[in-house]
C-alpha cells in the first residue's frame, strides 16, 4: 500500500506518478497492472505531442461518437481496434501458434449468438445472387489425429458484402451456422463465395479513415470459430484467393480486378487480418462423383481446407514463453498469476 | 509518401510499424503525428501487459458503455478522462501560466451554453436550501491593469451537490451565468456556498473507481470561464478552504469534517484539480455598510478572489516554449505548424 500524498498542484512532470498512487489501492494486481501502463501511455501521448485542449476535445467527441452508434447488431469500439491493428495484435498475443498450426486472425464485429447448429451439409446462406460454394474441411490435432465432435461457427456476408445484422428487416440469422465435425475430423456445409467488402464506414471509423486517406476494404473471407474442449480457441477467417481463372469473370465484377491484381488493396486489408497460410485458391468440383456425393452441381465452386488445433496446454505454455521473452526485453521483473504477468515488487 | 507495403502475415513484433505506414498517407502532419503516437503506445500498451482477448473485450465493453451513458447533459468520456488524470494534464500542457497569473484546472463535464448574461450583482443560484454566498472578485492582466468587458462564464452545483443538468425535472438554466467584468475590472454576483459532491458514479466511471478502491469526491468548488479578446482562455475553479470556524457546523454536515481534517479526501480530489493557489477560505461579510452595499445579510458568506489572466501572446510563447523543452528532452527532432509541433522529417 502506496503512501498517502497530497495531490494538489500536479504538474505536466508529476501528475503521471501521483495517479499511479491512488491507483495503487487497487487490489487486482492484473487490473492495477493494466491501468497503470494505461494512464502511463494516455499521458505520454499528451506530453509527446503537447495534446491541446481542442484536440483533447475532439478525441472525446470521437469516442463518444464510437460508443453510441455501437447498438446490438453494430460494434464501432471493435472496428476502431479492428482499423488501428490492435485486435490482430491481441489475437497475435494471447493466441500464439505453434508451427504447423492454423494461425489466428480477427474476429470482426459481426459475430453473434444467433447461428442455428447445422448439420453436415447444410446451406447455411439463402441469398439468391451468391454464387454456391462447396466447403469442405478437415479439422486435426498437431499429431495429425482428427478432432471430432468440436463446434465451428462460422459466418460470412450475402453476396452485396452484408452480414445478416446489417439489414434492418432480416427475419433471423443467415450466412451463419454452427456446424459439428463428424468422427474422422470432418466438416462440410454449402455456403457462398465471399466477396470483398468495405467495413462499415458511414459511422466515425469510416470518418477516421477517410482523414487517413485510407480504404475500408477487407478481401473476401469467411470466418470460423472452433470450440473443443482441451484446444485453444481459434478465431481465424479463410481468406480467398481468386486468383483462378474461372473465377476471374465474377471477380472482376464482385472483388474488382484492381485490387486482386497490383493494386494496393490486394495485401492491403483495412484490418490487417491477412495471414498467407490463410490464402486459399477457389477450386471447383470437377469430378461427377463427387458433385453427387455433396448435391452440388458438377463445376461448382469449391472450397477446402485442413485446420489444425493446438492444445490448450501447449498455447498456453507458448504464451507464457513469448510473454516471459517480451518482459526480459523491456527489462521488466515480472510474476505471473493465473498465467497472465504482474509486475514483482517486494 | 511511404513506399506501399504488403500487409500481410503481421506479427506482435511488426504490425505497429506496418500500420504507421498505411496511416501515413494522412495528409495532415498534426493528425498524422497524433495518431501514430496513439497507434504506438496503444500497441506498447497490449505488449507490455500481454493483454488478452477477454480484457480487450471488457474494454471495449466498458469504452461503449461509456459512450451510450453519454448524453446531452452527461459526458461520461470527459469524466474518465477526469479521473485519469488526463484533464489536468492537457490543461497545464495546452495553457501553462507565467507566474503571477491564476492557475488554470479541470473543466469538468457540466459546463453548458444554457447560461444567461446576468447583471453585476445577480442571484445565480435559486436553491432555497443553499447557505447565501456573496462572490466579490476582480479581473486584472498580469502587469495590474484592470480587465473590462470579459465575459465570465460561472457555474457550481445546488446545496445537494448536483448541477441543474443533473436534475430531469429543471424548468431551465440555475446555478449558472455569464456576468461582464465592470470598467475598473470588477464582478460580483450572489450565489450559494459550494458543497463537496460525489462525481457521477452511477456509470461506467463509478464502476472503475469501485475497482481501483477510489471514492469519487470532489472538494466543494465553483467554476470560472473567462473571455476577452487577446487574453489566453481560462478555465479554473476557485477550490473552498472552508476552515474558517464560523463555518465549521454547516461544513461538518455538507463537506464532512472527515475529509476537511485529516481525511485523504482532504487533498485527494478524484479529478486532480485542486491547486493550492485556487484554494480560498470563506470569510464572512462583517461591515454593515458592505452588507447595505452589495443588498446582502450582515455575516453572510463571503467569497473574494483576484483573478489574474495573462495575453494570449504570452501564453503561446511559454507554451511553445515549454513544448520545445520537451521535445528536447525526448530527443526529437520537431518542428511547428501553428505552432503545435509534428515531427521534422527531411
Amino acid at each position: 500500500m502506496a503512501t498517502p500524498i497530497s495531490l494538489k498542484d500536479l504538474t505536466v512532470d508529476n501528475i503521471t506518478e501521483n495517479v499511479h498512487v491512488i491507483n495503487s489501492q487497487c487490489s487486482n494486481l492484473r487490473i492495477k497492472y493494466i491501468l497503470e501502463r494505461t494512464v502511463t501511455h494516455l499521458h505520454d501521448l499528451a506530453r509527446e505531442t503537447r495534446l491541446t485542449t481542442d484536440e483533447w476535445m475532439a478525441a472525446i467527441q470521437f469516442l463518444t461518437r464510437v460508443g453510441q452508434i455501437s447498438s446490438d447488431v453494430r460494434q464501432e469500439f471493435i472496428l476502431l481496434s479492428d482499423v488501428l491493428g490492435l485486435s490482430l495484435l491481441v489475437d497475435s498475443i494471447d493466441h500464439p501458434k505453434p508451427k504447423g498450426s492454423t494461425e489466428g486472425t480477427v474476429l470482426g464485429p459481426f459475430h453473434t449468438h444467433e447461428a442455428h447448429d447445422a448439420i453436415a451439409g447444410s446451406l447455411i446462406s439463402h441469398d439468391p445472387d451468391g454464387e454456391p460454394l462447396l466447403v469442405l474441411c478437415t479439422l486435426k490435432d498437431t499429431n495429425g489425429q482428427p478432432i471430432s465432435g468440436a463446434k465451428i461457427d462460422t459466418w460470412e456476408t450475402d453476396s452485396k458484402g452484408f452480414y445478416d445484422v446489417q439489414h434492418q428487416d432480416r427475419s433471423g440469422p443467415d450466412g451463419r451456422a454452427i456446424l459439428t465435425s463428424d468422427e474422422i475430423g470432418n466438416f462440410w456445409f454449402k455456403a457462398i463465395v465471399p466477396v470483398p467488402y468495405p467495413i462499415p464506414h458511414d459511422g466515425p471509423v469510416g470518418q477516421l479513415l477517410n482523414v487517413l486517406n485510407r480504404h475500408p476494404y477487407r478481401p473476401g473471407h469467411m470466418h470460423f470459430i472452433f470450440k473443443k474442449d482441451g484446444y485453444d480457441p481459434l478465431v481465424t477467417q479463410v481468406y480467398l484467393n481468386a486468383q483462378t481463372p474461372e473465377y476471374d469473370h465474377k471477380l472482376t465484377c464482385i472483388y474488382s480486378a484492381l485490387y486482386l491484381k497490383d493494386d494496393p488493396y490486394e495485401s492491403a486489408d483495412a484490418v490487417f487480418g491477412v495471414k498467407d497460410s490463410l490464402v486459399v485458391q477457389i477450386k471447383k468440383v470437377e469430378d461427377e462423383e463427387m458433385a453427387k456425393k455433396y448435391g452440388v452441381k458438377l463445376r461448382s465452386a469449391l472450397l477446402t481446407y485442413d485446420f489444425v488445433l493446438v492444445k490448450e496446454q501447449a498455447a498456453a505454455e507458448l504464451r507464457r514463453q513469448k510473454a516471459e521473452e517480451a518482459m526480459a526485453k523491456l527489462g521488466r521483473k515480472i510474476r505471473f498469476i493465473d498465467d497472465l504477468p504482474v509486475p514483482d515488487v517486494d
